[in-house]
């Protein structure tokens, strides 16, 4: 059938506000655009924990796993810390990363035209800045063991963490990066610690030995972590693609983000492992957190959720059109001078969430 | 007697280079400011690694351990990667760093305003910054065990680190960034990612509670890794004293020295464990690396190398007016409008690393 099955999993924090916009989009797809979905919604992080008790529960886990493509808000309430460190919001997000195998998170860093001056770096900098920051995501020191809090003899505490690689770890998400450098500006930068930590090292090995074997077409790389943080604020256009191991990669592309203007605009997709039907999982969020500092004021900014639901519908649901056409909304929402308060203020409006969903619908 | 032994590292790169302009620095005051020192020149690095095959002999370990202070240059030149991961030019500065237990790297990022227009970063938005991030470095990742590269069973390779810290060492750096904080704005940021690693919420717990026990004057804030690479691009002026552990610490220090506009500019001090005569071990070195790109060119600016020469003047040998003296004297050369290639080109004279050494020694 061309039903497609779309998990909506709205989280806590801004999470529910911004998904509230994306189901107008949705919604609006549906009746102009013979979008057909069977939508299942359901509580994962703070939310989940509020009504029962954990993070996430498994038959949220199997749905996930059954559908078609997952749209994730964001987790992360510190509220919540209280209930400690394995029943903490984040661990929905971490537990569906690593049962569905999703390891390459792809996280863009663009600078929209109508942003430009939004930037705290120059806009000679950062006019046209478009490069993709490809995250190993199941991996590395996120779910290494062994890790914990041990308390020692003399009553002293031990915290450990343990940052782990193998070949076939590194092999499968440099391949996507390389896939994506051909289709794009055909270079890929990696990124390691490769001077100090032997794991990095590995890293570095595998990512030249794929390339020599099968991509030798594509012009390589390879940057220390510090470095990268350097050359991103000093010159982020000389990147292309950049693939690098879940913690680097978190940072950085936080760092990335923000050199577009605002966290609130970027989105992302986490692509996985085969599903029962040869097709691959995948899940798409934005790249900010849940923001509790401005949840429930109705000021958050929709635009990453929104165009996460169009990444959606181009990789997992294969309608280019109306992802073009979603984001071709937002930017023109953009053009017009409309802003949420996380945009640096450029003396244009602000506006709400839902005055920006709406008016992004009405460009539709 | 008032005699005072230093030791010089200049390591590899342009670690020489730049050294060799604060041998003039030091030449000066010992002429004109009654100085006396001790000093002893040794090879670190890829210069050690040439001459005597080891990247630090166990005697240029023991000198150190001698001295009253330690100025160092910079190492890590990749020519070097064929000897292995034991002998690579870093192993230099890692060394020293743990047998001295150099364990609180001190990382000022300074915008001085002759160059407020040299960032990449709108003039508002750093304009005055004066940050400093207190960074550990002996623990952590970088030293923790097991770490190295097994091979598999099925021929796949796999690559370990171990992330470690104890409430002691914690505690200790913590301290640092705390008294520092009083004698600067009194506010302490804690930096870990205690939302994913049992380390990072071991580290968040121990500095709380050393602020409520000692420190409940200093404003204590606690933000996570991705958020703060985030907030330095954002708004860095929001920081006065950053507290962090080896690795986050590399990463946010390098990046927020490139808020200044150039790496080449910033000095760093490095304080230990103990002396046997009740004093503190200390090595001052450059934030920038050992830049075998640009290395033998003449062309790398010796202002960080001589500014950490200062930093060693002040906390080392107690000499405040001469620190106060070079820093002046920097600041003159650079109002003076000389500028080496580092310095992002605001059309101003690009110099060469002896003439910029011989300005400064002019001011003084
Ligand atoms: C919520 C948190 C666990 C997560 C991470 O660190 O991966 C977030 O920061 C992200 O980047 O998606
Ligand atoms: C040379 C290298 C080992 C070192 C580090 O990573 O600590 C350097 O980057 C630094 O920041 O001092």
């Amino acid at each position: 059938s061309d039903v497609k099955k779309l998990l909506v999993l709205p989280g806590d924090g801004i999470g529910p506000e911004v998904m509230r916009e994306v189901a107008k989009v949705v919604q609006w797809m549906q009746t102009h655009r013979g979008l057909k979905l069977d939508i299942a919604e359901e509580l994962v992080g703070g939310a989940s924990l509020a009504r029962h008790g954990v993070p996430i529960r498994d038959e949220v886990v199997a749905l996930a796993r059954e559908a078609d493509a997952v749209l994730f808000g964001s987790v992360g309430d510190p509220a919540w810390s209280h209930v400690g460190f394995d029943k903490r919001p984040e661990v929905a997000i971490l537990r569906l990363r690593q049962d569905l195998e999703l390891f390459a998170n792809l996280r863009p860093a663009i600078v929209f035209d109508a942003l430009v001056d939004a930037s705290t770096l120059k806009a000679e900098v950062v006019r046209g800045l478009d490069l993709m920051i490809v995250r190993e995501t199941v991996g590395g020191v996120y779910f290494g063991e062994p890790r914990g809090i041990e308390t020692l003899a003399d009553g002293t505490k031990r915290g450990v963490n343990t940052e782990v690689y193998t070949t076939p770890e590194i092999e499968r998400v440099a391949r996507v990066a390389f896939d994506l450098a051909r289709v794009r500006g055909n270079r890929v930068c990696s990124v390691e610690k490769c001077n100090v930590m032997e794991s990095g090292l590995l890293w570095k090995e595998v990512v030249t030995d794929l390339h020599k074997r099968e991509y030798a077409d594509v012009e390589l790389s390879h940057m220390l972590a510090d470095n990268c943080a350097m050359q991103l604020v000093r010159n982020p256009r000389q990147f292309d693609v950049i693939v690098t191991g879940n913690l680097f990669g978190d940072i950085l592309s936080d760092l990335a983000s923000m050199l577009t203007g605002s966290l609130g605009m970027l989105p992302s997709a986490t692509l996985g492992g085969e599903r029962a039907d040869g097709r691959r999982h995948a899940l798409y969020e934005p790249i900010h957190g849940s923001a509790p500092d401005i949840a429930g004021k109705g000021i958050a900014n929709p635009i990453a959720q929104i165009l996460s639901f169009a990444m959606l519908l181009r990789y997992s649901f294969k309608r280019e059109d109306d992802a073009a056409m979603i984001e071709k909304a937002v930017s023109s929402v953009l053009e017009s001078g409309l802003r949420t308060v996380d945009i640096m203020s450029d003396g244009k409006a602000q506006v709400s969430t839902s005055v920006m969903g709406d008016a992004i619908v009405n460009e539709l």
